[in-house]
């Protein structure tokens, strides 16, 4: 084998940024080698992501894969103009062989080899994060600086932080050992062993509209260190960024002398379906899905082959219940609503305010106060449309739109969502969020189902649900995270107790708390390496990236032992 | 508190062995704590043990368990005599919210004391493993010496190594730590962070027939150490090791000044199906089963609300295909035959031979002689009864006698299965080994139901398989294996490139193999620290003993970020 990557190489260039990984998840300081600012990236950076981008649009994007049967395609960029790229349409009777072909020599590869692979796709998409950026952009409606952060350096991040967990598990235990049981006055009996990381099978992603690469990397890079092939299954209004995605992976596989085909890409045709057709398939043993709680469950039950990783829907809640930095408090939560529409599934959904209003250093806030002062944050924040367009982005499809149209008739409006022109792409679709007054008292009585705010309202959508007492607010807390799930929780308190109690529920019902937040750190940010993003124990997601839960299962350990 | 073991105590005593147990999971060298030999218990200890035992019988086995509404139990020893022990039949609806109540100070004590209090437990398991042996014995037909080295050493054991693996993966991320995020020229962002390892919820033990303990003992001590209360359903025929189990633990549990609750049993009133409607509880969130492969898939498919690990049924193949020597080849496997009447999960059912022999370092031997050899070992191992009722053990139940005759019509038989008298309790139900010949040909067109070798047929029942070579012994090892699933592989050659197909096909199906053994080493017997048990890859087990994805998913890490 002439590879034109060897192991060495790959080891001179990589290891390093392997072992500062392994460090970071231990201690989970602050570490990323992917930089989040635009100008990082050279000098003509950020012209030729543009012009590479560019040349993509109107194209057919060809991957050489096995089993090509056609070519599909039809995203539309939620800043207006259609893309244009058709992608090869795959014969999965031909395709997910093909896959499989490559298996034993990526599984001898052993868990540094694999470790040093993966790594060397991320730095080449790392160097490309302009032109990924803009692929992001225009397929999920991000705006440009938050898909070259999110979508790219952190994406990034997340990809090699679950890297980085796959690497520690499989070599937790040695890759030999031997054995003496001693026996009184015989000869011990003695055996020689050897362990192996095998893999399970075909990986599938099933990707999302909204953070094809954030919420893809995790599953899609996970799987592969492990010894996996992965089968990529795009949104079909996001494939750009995962079909860049697959083609950087299989250039590097192929170079370090693998087969190309370890890493492949399936896109629907209309009305395919090809989710569904793909998640039953014996080969694939491992699914990754981000999206609704229907399709999640959905594959939870019936796709009883494969370990099924899922992140679906929530509902995430902020208790109010007192500040000494009010104005903090507002410009912070302001922020949190606005920052991409409110279309991250970390965004949160209910603001629970007591009906008494709250004190502050700015002095005691009735409610009605509180949520004006929000909804005027929210205002001042995004007064001028450039500036709100770059914080809003676009809404990433049609349903969003309709949901938050939808959503003014669920109760009394305090701040009105309104039209923003986009600077740049008349055309966008952008909106501010809407924030729906409700009322949050006992609801004992009633099935979520009947309350709005326990749905989610994916979208600029929130709820400033008014409560009557903060105990009430953390028992309605516990039981939205119980029966709804929330992938987020924040809390604002000067109390010890209540912060105490808002703890106690997140530990009990598993639940990511932020308190406090009134500087640059958002509850619906998380940073890989140091932050978990879900906790994989209550409904919104059976799995939290990263831990050594969400990739130890996607191998398993083959013991052979033999006499000395 | 004034808890009488303290948990400075308990760190002066166990911690040294916690350490220990670390090491050996990471190097997995030979250790253990646990002395297999029954001298080493103490001069007084077999007697004490039996007198203990004895004393049991005919009694009630108080817990002081919260919501007893009754009695149950009629245990009948397969040596013969009726225990007529009554245990607590337990109210769920008491008893369950009872379980739950120490939850909070059980996660607030953290993983290292969870992890001695379970190391206490199991200490005092230990110094009583005569008595367990006993009821071990009695409960599962194990001959003495057996069921206090696999029901009692080795069970203790793979407790350890699972309390072990709990506190290796809750301490992996860090309890606290800081993030300092740079901004360019502002001041960084500055997070304080804690990690709290929480638990899911009850976790429910369904106990087995034959191994109570050693089966019972990961999962039991893999959930209580992540912080989950335990809720121990046993075998209805064997429910007297596992309720003297949770009678220590919750002993322990209280003079540790925990809640006692955090361990309890539930036992069946004859025909209840208790283990269906407590795995369909809410409060249920993690269950451990080990039994049939049509409950096992039950519970898998019914059990939504819990991470369920189970070992289910498979078909254990040897390839026989050459071997430099053929006496100790001989010896081993009849001793793996015969080792507790094959009443094993691990115990080679299928030993396939080729048509046209083998190669040996005693001259080429036809098939017929390899299976009159093997026929022969066994007799001369079981020749005299009272050593064959030492190394067989009782019939464990009469399902297994009833498919022991009727093993016997499935074709032509090699070796009968006689019967045994057992020198000290007539009424035992002691059999040898049943061997039947059968044919391997080609059976591509057949579904696997059709052949009788590729049922489990559970008990003392093998199969000497004609194939028509080594090459069709490997492609019906992998059919085997991926369609039934199998807890052990053994082989036998002298050829590398047989040893490299065998081991490559199970490599790609994901099962343990062991080599060549002709010594004290059996396939049917795995060392905890050091070998797993399964691999969870294939359809015998989703779970593998002990391995960090067997306690990874038992709890979730509540991530808590406030500002600095």
């Amino acid at each position: 084998m002439t590879a034109q990557l060897s192991v060495q190489k790959l080891a001179e260039t990589r290891r390093a940024t392997l072992d500062e990984a392994l460090d970071a998840i231990r201690t989970r300081a602050y570490w990323s080698p992917h930089p989040e600012h635009p100008k990082a990236y050279g000098e003509t950076g950020p012209a030729d992501g543009l012009a590479a981008f560019e040349a993509l649009r109107g194209g057919r994007f060809e991957l050489g894969q096995p089993g090509t049967d056609g070519w599909t395609g039809a995203e539309t960029s939620p800043y207006g103009p259609a893309l244009g790229i058709e992608y090869p349409h795959a014969d999965v009777e031909v395709l997910l062989p093909a896959m499989r072909a490559g298996m034993r020599a990526w599984r001898e590869a052993g868990p540094e080899t694999r470790a040093l692979v993966c790594l060397e796709i991320l730095a080449r998409i790392s160097a490309r994060t302009h032109e990924f950026a803009h692929a992001v952009m225009h397929t999920s409606g991000q705006a440009f600086v938050m898909a070259l952060q999110a979508g790219g350096a952190n994406a990034q991040d997340r990809g090699l932080e679950a890297v980085a967990y796959a690497y520690a598990e499989q070599t937790r235990t040695p890759a030999a050992a031997s054995w003496s049981k001693p026996q009184g006055k015989r000869d011990p009996l003695e055996m020689r062993k050897t362990f192996t990381a095998v893999p399970r099978g075909i990986a599938l992603l099933v990707g999302c509209n909204t953070f094809p690469t954030w919420n893809g990397y995790p599953g899609l890079f996970a799987s592969l260190a492990t010894g996996n092939p992965v089968l990529v299954k795009p949104h079909p209004r996001a494939v750009l960024p995962l079909a860049m995605t697959v083609r950087v992976a299989r250039e590097v596989l192929a170079e370090a002398g693998f087969d190309a085909n370890l890493v492949a890409l399936a896109v629907d045709r209309p009305g395919e379906g090809l989710a569904k057709v793909l998640a039953l398939r014996p080969e694939v043993r491992i699914i990754d899905y981000t999206g609704s709680t229907a399709f999640g469950d959905w594959l939870e039950e019936h796709a009883r082959q494969a370990q099924v990783y899922t992140e679906k829907a929530g509902v995430n809640t902020v208790v109010v219940d007192s500040t000494d930095d009010y104005r903090g408090m507002l410009g912070n939560l302001a922020f949190s609503l606005s920052l991409y529409s409110g279309q991250m599934c970390t965004t949160p959904q209910n603001l629970l305010i007591p009906r008494d209003g709250i004190e502050t250093d700015a002095g005691h806030k009735t409610y009605d106060e509180v949520v004006a002062d929000i909804a005027g944050a929210v205002d001042k924040l995004l007064g001028d449309d450039a500036r709100a367009s770059a914080l809003l982005g676009a809404l990433v499809n049609p349903d969003v739109k309709a949901r938050l149209e939808a959503a003014a008739e669920l109760g009394e409006v305090a701040l009105a969502s309104r039209e923003v022109v986009h600077p740049e792409f008349p055309d966008a679709v952008v909106r501010t969020p809407l924030i729906v007054k409700a009322d949050g008292s006992h609801k004992d009585g009633q099935s979520a189902d009947e309350v709005p705010y326990l749905a989610e309202c994916f979208g600029p959508v929130s709820f400033a649900v008014a409560v009557d007492s903060t105990d009430d607010a953390v028992e309605l807390l516990r039981r939205t995270v119980r029966e709804k799930g929330a992938m987020t929780v924040g809390a604002y308190t000067t109390s010890a107790d209540v912060e105490a109690a808002v703890e106690e529920v997140c530990l009990e019902e598993s639940a990511q708390l932020s308190l406090n937040l009134t500087g640059g750190v958002y509850v619906n940010q998380t940073a890989a390496f140091s932050d978990f993003h879900g906790s994989g124990g209550n409904p919104a997601a059976n799995a939290a990236l990263c831990d050594a839960a969400f990739v130890a299962n996607r191998f398993r350990t083959v013991e052979v032992r033999r006499p000395v």
